[in-house]
């Protein structure tokens, strides 16, 4: 087993938060629940390409872009992007992060999303005291997972890439923070394959309880 | 307008061929045609974090991966994969490349997918003899909207970026190549917005016989 972390980096998006009440705002506005998967997708590719191209734009213009590209009004998609504050973390995700706190591992969170959005969630789900700082890619203005937006985090941390994990759902975060030099943690609550063309998890767990049972 | 370009560079999936049938094959293995653009959407997205992250895979097997990823088994995988093969240009293609040809300019395509499966597409329809060459990232090792997929195409060609365009129904695509120096022409068949955080296209238009009525 890959040594256990000083630092770990939580990812946010389906890592800590359950996307799925989006679904109901997609249908407000009358698209169907089941866009919701490749809206998120796109918002992911077009940031990513962005990265890839030397540019940069945040999620939220970019989730609104995706939307406007489905031909939604802007209070539609006010309306739908709306609801990224409102979210839930999962059930697993207080109780993992509480035990790796005890454990004396330092939490961060890094995200491809909004620092201030995390923040008001942690803070509703009365988390916030476990972390020492909610990021995000306008910091290194570059998303995840290019090398910059994991030295972002690092160096926030003070310590070396080598002492840091990056725990998230993405394979293609995992992947991207493993070439980084942190270690990577998948955490997989679905049961599904891992990508055979990305570089496997050091480790991998079904949540965060497990996670931090191996960790802490 | 800008200047007429020496070389253009088509994209080739949705820009040259119609992905629409894949939806046929999608619901022959159980899963939703909904499921198409999610799934579409993830290949461009677990490609471009390779090359963010500085990796590398080609098309066919990151849409394996993104297939298993849906539980489908092997065989289900290869059905789908199968589809692309068979895939038909917009009915707007042939017009278009021809007048371009006809015009003087000369024609490639430059694909995130396989350089084999466009020119089987390119043969069947008549239209090989049309382009110089069918390129594909696996020569760079890197996803457009890299630079390095442009400047691959562009010296294979061998004239500045400046002397080329890329012309594809993609934002991205068009953005990336725009910053790596070509003109970049945006197909828009559906008439949608084009997004706010991606730098405008030189050129717009409908379809391909509309921009070759641009530039012959």
């Amino acid at each position: 087993m890959h040594a256990r972390p000083q630092v770990v980096i939580f990812d946010v998006n389906e890592t800590l938060t359950d996307m799925e009440p989006l679904r109901a705002r997609f249908e407000d506005v009358g698209l169907s629940g089941e866009q919701l998967p490749a809206w998120f997708a796109s918002v992911l590719r077009d940031g990513f390409a962005l990265t890839v191209a030397g540019g940069f734009a945040e999620f939220g213009r970019i989730g609104a872009d995706v939307l406007k590209g489905l031909r939604l009004p802007d209070k539609a998609v006010d309306h739908v992007l709306g609801g990224l504050a409102g979210l839930r973390v999962h059930p697993d995700v207080p109780d993992g992060m509480r035990r790796l706190r005890e454990a004396g591992i330092r939490l961060f969170t890094m995200t491809n999303g909004s620092a201030a959005t995390t923040e008001g969630i942690l803070r509703r789900e009365g988390l916030l005291d476990l972390v020492e700082a909610t990021l995000d890619v306008s910091g290194p203005r570059a998303w995840k997972p290019a090398r910059a937006a994991y030295a972002y985090a690092v160096g926030w941390a003070g310590v070396l890439p080598a002492e840091a994990a990056l725990v998230a759902v993405h394979p293609w975060d995992v992947d991207g923070a493993q070439r980084a030099g942190l270690s990577g943690a998948w955490v997989d609550r679905r049961g599904v394959p891992y990508p055979e063309t990305m570089s496997a998890p050091h480790v991998s767990a079904p949540d965060l309880r497990a996670l931090a049972a191996l960790w802490a």
